[in-house]
């Protein structure tokens, strides 16, 4: 069901909030044990707030355009009344949020009802939520496999179907990666669109907060109700917003397909849905950008920087209660040279230069999402091209560089019917120019169109109750 | 005399542009072995340049608004067949510039006439131009101390008279600082307004070129005449420029007055021209900005850091050829940690959202210039303000705070007639928001009309040819 429908349903009276909370916070109940998703369930704050949109209702005042729809929150947004955790051991001892955080006051402004915290890697710092401390993430589609990260509770939650929206941070892939490995909807915007007051921070400059969702309708609902101004954000730039919600027709739009780097490093089953979605398309024009290897590995030097930056006191005084999957990364940010750093931040503008020729060629590019289908839990090296490669910092190879420069980004889930209950999900991600997350939706709608883009049925096998 | 008066006398053939130069050139070999402002004299090129003028003039087209104009220029901008030193011995077997710096480009296509590159700061990492390998720059206005820096020959050949108008570079205050010791004007445009393309950069996020003059028409001609778009540096912005020659009314500019951190670390001889320019453009509101020296020691590490990288081939292979003034400072920058220059970087951030709450109060800052007078050459150490300091450092506290967040900032020389010929030069500094360096026109302007702004004289007993 469609959160529109759901939400007519609820205006409607033909059901109320409450129910569909109570029904979310059972399924949840039933089934997260299965799944680690969720690191706590708000089933109090979720009741009052269910009963305050369906009072809303009874009243006659508009309860918003979420009225009543489930939403997950990855545990780096604060939730009032509750530790933001951001996957650490270390921040057992903070205090309580005092306020939400900015993004999921807009939310439950638009009605939408806050159910839990989500499971993460350590302070973002991941592509696996394999967290150490509240053990893994498990995929939906195979729960012996990882969900991706570092968002991957808010994605597996919304693949199980346990919420049909939820909210995460993008660093270098932390949006696209789940979504990809969990076949759902994914967005990162336009660096400085959203604020990100409230969210725990991994890497500043390079930080995004954005939704997921299991339809492109719902994904376009739960964007638009996270758009508005903060005053309190300086990293937010202040720009006009135009509804993305059903937006169609590809019109004169040029369709471009990444090439070169992008044609290299992953496994056959990952890349070949991005000939599938240019076809699809109609696009034929190869674009091989410059300096984008050189632009991944900025964009690593300066996270491991600005992250090593925020957590250096704790790496002083406590590297031990670091979870072991981040913490020798966090001290060797910790330990890098200043002038590596300058050249990186020189080879980041490089590549952003080189980038913005993309789109003198072509106005959305169709690239690969992702190297690989879900590894297994515990996968350290994996075959790829060749090579053995780190399984989980190469689940980035393909989102990373687009994030470093602020690009708008969408994962799409693949919904190939020659695929159906074959396989693990696949998607491809759709990259437009700066502040155009309307050519997304716009590109995004015609592979709906064509049946190529939606998400794949989690088995049935794979949706059972806890043990 | 000013530029349009000898453009216009060229112009209409009571004189010509090669006249003009060889007397400029030979007031040079004359004096400046005195002063130590040449590093080299193009002679051939001037003439050439000259002649051209004088051809285009008799051949009736325009020969530009910088007609036959003598320009000396930093010797970090790339001259055609000079090797551009950068003030270093290392760069003593580079090869021959291939072109003109773009800046060089637009003068020489306005008209002026290069006569020759000058000396400074070894690759711009100073603010006293005591080269250990050419030798200091002199004060025309006691030769016993230093003109400032980095851009010192510049500044000085113009103080002196030996050229009407120079260009240097900024990246702490290497335009200003100069300009305050000898007494003209300088101008640092807004970070993005100038190619600096075939200038060599000293830390990128910092550096600015702009120009020096005696006279504030003068200056408003040349920076317009280093106007272009350049698609070929991309630390520009193409912004819209409106001309600035003869602004003037302060119509209802809101003039605002530096205090806190302005009001400290300088002595009383240099801070008293604040309040003398802020009586005269009626200025009332004092405006104590936050995160000031927070934000200039964030310029000193990022600067240190950018610096670092960009010599540190040098320095690994050849640290005994840099200056010793210069050398143990790009050292230490190499060997900061990267978490420092994030830290830094974050401070540099919050410093420029402080800054931009300045002009909420006011359109035009008048800040103080510099600290003191120029100090004897050869000085390391000086008291201020009941403390002692390093003399060379210190002498940039009031420049670097603006340049390190890229705001337009004018030198205004102090032609106080209670002060004529009494003692050295005085000046003081105007900052508006970005882009408008309109508004430093129109206050300047205001200032030159209240008779307080202008350059003092140079004694007569320091106009001098050569022993």
């Amino acid at each position: 069901m469609s959160i529109a429908a759901t939400v007519a349903a609820i205006r409607a009276r033909r059901t109320t909030a409450s129910a569909v909370v109570e029904a979310a916070l059972a399924d949840i109940a039933a089934r997260d044990g299965a799944l680690n998703c969720f690191t706590a369930v708000t089933a109090d704050r979720a009741r009052a707030e269910a009963a305050a949109v369906d009072a809303a209702i009874a009243a006659g005042r508009d309860p918003g355009p979420l009225a009543g729809v489930p939403l997950a929150v990855k545990n780096l947004f604060d939730l009032e009344g509750l530790r933001t955790l951001a996957g650490s051991k270390i921040r057992r001892d903070a205090p309580a949020a005092a306020q939400d955080a900015f993004a999921v006051q807009l939310l439950r402004a638009a009605g939408a009802v806050v159910v839990g915290a989500t499971n993460m890697d350590e302070f973002a710092f991941g592509f696996s939520t394999e967290n150490s401390h509240e053990g893994p993430t498990r995929n939906p589609h195979d729960p012996a496999r990882i969900a991706g990260g570092s968002s991957g509770g808010s994605a597996a939650a919304v693949a199980a179907g346990l919420v049909p929206i939820a909210i995460g941070s993008d660093t270098n892939g932390s949006i696209r990666v789940p979504a990809g490995l969990c076949g759902i909807w994914g967005l990162k915007p336009t660096y400085g669109r959203l604020s990100r007051r409230g969210a725990h921070l991994f890497a500043g400059s390079f930080d995004h907060v954005g939704p997921f969702a299991r339809s492109l309708d719902d994904l376009a609902l739960v964007y638009e109700a996270m758009q508005g101004e903060d005053p309190a954000d300086p990293a937010q730039v202040p720009r006009e917003f135009e509804p993305v919600s059903g937006l169609a027709g590809l019109g004169g739009l040029r369709i471009g397909i990444a090439a070169g780097y992008f044609e290299r490093g992953g496994q056959p089953e990952a890349l070949a849905p991005v000939a599938l979605a240019a076809q699809a398309l109609g696009a034929t024009t190869r674009i091989a950008p410059d300096l984008v290897a050189e632009g991944r590995a900025a964009a690593l030097l300066v996270t491991l920087a600005e992250g090593a930056n925020l957590h250096l006191p704790n790496l002083r005084l406590r590297a031990d209660d670091f979870d072991p999957l981040t913490r020798d990364r966090f001290l060797a940010g910790a330990l890098l040279p200043a002038h590596w750093i300058t050249q990186a931040q020189r080879v980041r503008a490089a590549w952003a230069r080189a980038a913005s020729r993309i789109f003198e060629a072509c106005d959305v590019l169709v690239a690969p999402l992702l190297p690989y289908v879900a590894p297994p839990i515990g996968t350290a090296m994996i075959e790829v091209d060749g090579a053995t490669v780190p399984a989980r910092p190469h689940l980035g190879v393909y989102t990373q560089p687009f994030s470093a420069i602020g690009l708008p980004a969408m994962a799409v889930p693949l919904a190939d019917p020659a695929r159906a209950g074959a396989s693990l999900p696949v998607g491809v991600q759709l990259v437009a120019a700066p502040w155009r997350e309307d050519l997304l939706f716009r590109a995004a709608a015609a592979l709906v169109e064509a049946g190529l883009a939606g998400c794949p049925p989690v088995a049935a096998q794979h949706v059972k109750e806890n043990a």
